[in-house]
C-alpha cells in the first residue's frame, strides 16, 4: 500500500513569535489555511526547493490559547501520513489492537496513538472515499 | 542558504513495541544505528519510495529508560535540518537572540529550541567543518 510522509505538526502558543523563529531558521511560509468556526489557524513552512508538501512543518495555532501546552516540553503534535486506503489501513490497525482514536467517518481522516502516545494522523490520498460502515457510526475514543 | 528537511524524532519507551506499531502503519526500517558508549539505538523509519533520507522518522531508545517521558502525552523530540553552514546559520539565530543550547564545537552538530522550547537539530551538509571559535570552546545551555 502505498504510503507518504506528509509533515510533522507543532502547537504553538504564540504564533508570531514561532513564525519569527522559524523564518529566522531558514523555513519559509508556504501555505495558510485560517479556520474561523475551529478558531485556529494552520501556517504549513518548509525550507526553499522542498515545497512538494512531504517536507512541511505545521504550526497550529489556536486562538484561544493551548492549555495543555507544557512550558518546558519537547511538544509534539503529530505524524501525518498519507494512504492509499484510509479504511483498509484502520481496519488493519484495529485488527492487530490499535484504537481508533478519531474513525475516518469522513472517509478522509483519521488519528491513532502510537505506543508513547505520539498522535499519528492517516489522510486518504485523493478525494474522501464514500462514508462506509463501520467507520461512519463510530465514535471518537479519547483525544489524539 | 540551502536546508533540507530531514527527519522527526520521537523518544521511545520500549524499542519492540514502537517498531511494530510504526511497521504495521505501513513505514520500513531503513537504518539503524546502535551507541554502545551512549547506551542508545536509533532507528530510521520512512515509507516506501521515500528513502532519500528527508521523509523519516527517526525512533530514539534509551537503554537506561527514559524518564522524563509523559504516559499520556503528545511526545516531541526534534525537526532536523541540513543547512550550507551550521556556523553561519547558528551566528544568525545568537545574533537574533537565540540560545545556542548545544553549540557546533564538532563542526557539524547543534541544537536550539523554538518559542515552545521544539528542539531543533541543525547538521552541517557534508564534511564537518574544522573546529571554529567561538563554537570550539562554548559550553552546553540547558538541555535540548
Amino acid at each position: 500500500m502505498k504510503m507518504e510522509y506528509l509533515h510533522t505538526m507543532v502547537r504553538v502558543k504564540d504564533l508570531e513569535a514561532s513564525l519569527a523563529f522559524y523564518k529566522l531558521l531558514g523555513l519559509k511560509e508556504r501555505r495558510r489555511s485560517e479556520n474561523e468556526s475551529g478558531r485556529f489557524t494552520l501556517v504549513f513552512l518548509c525550507p526553499e526547493g522542498q515545497e512538494d508538501g512531504t517536507h512541511d512543518l505545521e504550526l497550529t495555532y489556536n486562538w484561544d490559547g493551548d492549555e495543555g501546552l507544557p512550558s518546558d516540553s519537547r511538544h509534539f503534535g503529530h505524524l501525518a501520513y498519507r494512504v492509499e486506503d484510509v479504511y483498509a489501513k484502520c481496519h488493519e490497525l484495529m485488527e492487530a489492537g490499535v484504537t481508533i482514536n478519531r474513525p475516518p467517518r469522513d472517509g478522509y481522516m483519521a488519528f491513532v496513538r502510537s505506543p508513547d502516545n505520539v498522535s499519528v494522523e492517516l489522510l486518504q490520498m485523493g478525494d474522501p472515499k464514500p462514508p462506509q460502515e463501520p467507520w461512519a457510526s463510530m465514535g471518537n475514543t479519547g483525544h489524539w
